[in-house]
């Protein structure tokens, strides 16, 4: 019966089964097939059945090369050239305790950068940076293009929820989340690049994840993505480079949406964790230099200030008073040790399923999150412990919240008699 | 990301994920599943993707079995037993002019059986019996279960339309349609058998094509769908029997609603083509055997008229008026050999495009077909052809529709100078 429902060489059960039988999508197939889909053409449900035959089938280079095209060509693309600055931008494919964005921008920009970035927000496990700045009161990343020009004028930077820009990627990715397609390599490359190759970067580094709080389960998998990704932003015009970086455990000490900013503003204060610090300057060299800024040392703009001042006037541009407190969940509990020794790893996917139970996250698209929901990590793998330690405090609004995310962490830790041997953050630098 | 949208053992992604994966559904997954997506907890997505990966990774017998018996339970099912009838009926997987079940009902009845029949409407390539009946002014499948317990006891069978049995079935089977994702063995199976257990019958006959005309692509697939649905009648305690039939070429010599209405009247008036006749008699037997009637001769009851009664019983009983003129599609193309020579074998699947483009077929659930659309065949595999005479005569009520139809027939057949090597019509018995 394949095929009578619309006898068109187009039909969507005919794209459908080309990549179900195991066949390349041609490029009119994929083009046809994502513009009617953003139309409203193609249904949920038809793209549902082809999303999971790409998941269990693939696409190769070229394939996701067209699929990603297609969809930067489903909406508007920015285009920035014109203001002479050197536009750079990072993306990182998700972890926990990722807030290196709300540090690196500013050091960035205290180094002559210029960035203009779409943001996402939280959905699962790993949190969005848009659910972050938005604990700042009065902060809003609803931009129009034309503020968006103003402020990277003005203050150098903008961080804007990606509105109009690859709609069909906005409909894939909410039906990827409900239908057991998010882990797939084409899937996710296209998806963010298809972002990031429309919001008028005019570079890009990215941040590919690998390890237990990473999307996908192996580092190989993750090389070949940053390997994916790399090659589309190249194939598309884009100069792009990647860093591999461990995500085993949580950045950082602390694991949220206000707490996070909180952290990042003691890393622009000169101070912070070592590791948030070392991967927010590493990607901060990658992206000055590619951006031909490469004789500045970031790490001045740390001590001196200068990125913290362009920290606040980034804040401000958008409605932010950091002025005010940022909120904290009102409800705690923690947790201590039992016996003295040394922390041994912990595991970020538990801490991250911690954060997410109290309310740091989101159950659904569009649902609300906690601004003051989160974990702090009060010692970190290979720092000493003593008998009654507290290790973690766990924040919420809603104390119905606090058994459930303690039961998450239940074995994701360990205190031991020696340091665990923990491997290098930046694992690789790939392009 | 995953399995936090809705943290619940059985939330549609997490069961997609299942299966995604390779692993088998749980008797609970599937159940929940089945009764949350009859239910509207579980979209059409997610079915759809679900469906995708059953598509790719298969399901074994006892997932097969207990997916079948969840959509029996998502509606209501039948039972005649109380009447003490030996209640028998036969499902065909679908061919191409495959009217047989029209003059089988009313030999079995002939033959002493009763015959409580769920019959569907075409879709695609291979026609619907509702369909082909409701060529016959008057003719009506809605029955309440009163009116068919009444019918059984009147008349001894009733042809309605599924309605409430198996509406899981009913939505899937619509999904499965625009999401690529027909011809899967697990989904054919546990379609045709839900609907089958559901309605009634004591005892089931099936006819199972193999060949061009087919839904699934080779004879070994057929004969495993054959045994596959075999197996699942008798595990749900209706014995069930297969016949694997030839359908390579077109089953008799029209295709079409109610040219083969007007075949079937050939039949029981004792004349009609000898293959609709002798799978007819065969399935007759296996039928009557089932339902412990075997000492009867089902061919008499063609040459003694007493099935030919019986059709007419049963269409009045439906309110179908018999003495009214079938219809007949007001505008005609025919097809003529330009050589001498030996019909050569006729394409089952180019003829069913053919009757589809005339109007015979729907191009999606719900839209109307053209009862007086379809195709007769004027020469047959190894009969004489002399140049000039007329192969096809084509049937439609709208002329834009014959080019179409005519282009599919092209390369469909060929005269030679040889008669073709025809296989048995009867392939196997399984059961």
């Amino acid at each position: 019966m394949t095929g009578f429902a619309a006898p068109s060489r187009f039909d969507a059960p005919t794209v459908i089964r080309t990549k179900r039988d195991g066949h390349r999508l041609t490029d009119v197939q994929i083009d046809w097939v994502i513009d009617a889909y953003t139309r409203g053409g193609v249904g949920d449900e038809q793209m549902a059945a082809l999303l999971m035959a790409i998941f269990l089938r693939g696409m190769d280079g070229a394939e996701i090369t067209r699929w990603t095209a297609a969809m930067v060509d489903s909406g508007r693309r920015f285009d920035f050239t014109d203001l002479g600055l050197p536009l750079v931008d990072k993306h990182s494919t998700g972890g926990v305790g990722d807030k290196i964005t709300i540090p690196l921008i500013p050091v960035v920009l205290a180094c002559g950068a210029a960035v203009p970035q779409a943001a996402g927000r939280g959905l699962g496990h790993t949190g969005g940076t848009l659910d972050k700045l938005e604990s700042i009161t009065g902060f809003t990343p609803e931009l129009s293009e034309a503020r968006i020009r103003e402020q990277l004028c003005e203050v150098g930077a903008a961080i804007f929820a990606a509105g109009d820009l690859a709609p069909a990627d906005r409909k894939i990715y909410a039906l990827r989340d409900v239908t057991g397609t998010t882990e797939s390599l084409p899937l996710i490359a296209s998806s963010v690049m298809s972002k990031k190759l429309a919001e008028g970067a005019g570079a890009l580094v990215l941040d590919v994840k690998a390890g237990r709080g990473a999307f996908l389960a192996t580092e190989a998998e993750s090389r070949e993505l940053a390997a994916v990704m790399v090659a589309l932003g190249n194939a598309y015009g884009v100069p792009t480079r990647a860093l591999l970086t461990d995500m085993n455990r949580p950045l950082g000490c602390t694991v949220g949406n206000s707490v996070e900013v909180a952290e990042s503003l003691d890393v622009l204060a000169g101070g912070g964790p070592a590791d948030v610090v070392e991967l927010t300057l590493a990607l901060a060299a990658e992206m000055l230099d590619a951006a031909g800024l490469d004789a500045v040392d970031p790490a001045c703009t740390l001590r001196d200030g200068t990125a913290m001042d362009r920290f606040r006037r980034l804040i401000a541009a958008q409605g932010g008073d950091l002025t005010r407190p940022l909120p904290i969940g009102a409800c705690t509990e923690t947790v201590t040790a039992s016996t003295a020794g040394v922390m041994g790893d912990i595991d970020a996917m538990a801490v991250a399923m911690a954060a997410w139970r109290l309310g740091a996250g989101r159950a659904a698209p569009g649902h609300p999150v906690q601004f003051g929901a989160g974990v702090r990590i009060h010692r970190r793998p290979g720092e000493p412990v003593a008998a009654g330690d507290t290790v973690f405090t766990l924040y919420t609004d809603t104390a119905e919240r606090l058994p459930g995310a303690l039961a998450e962490l239940d074995g994701a830790w360990a205190v031991g008699p020696a340091a665990p041997e923990l491997g290098p953050l930046v694992i690789d630098r790939i392009g």
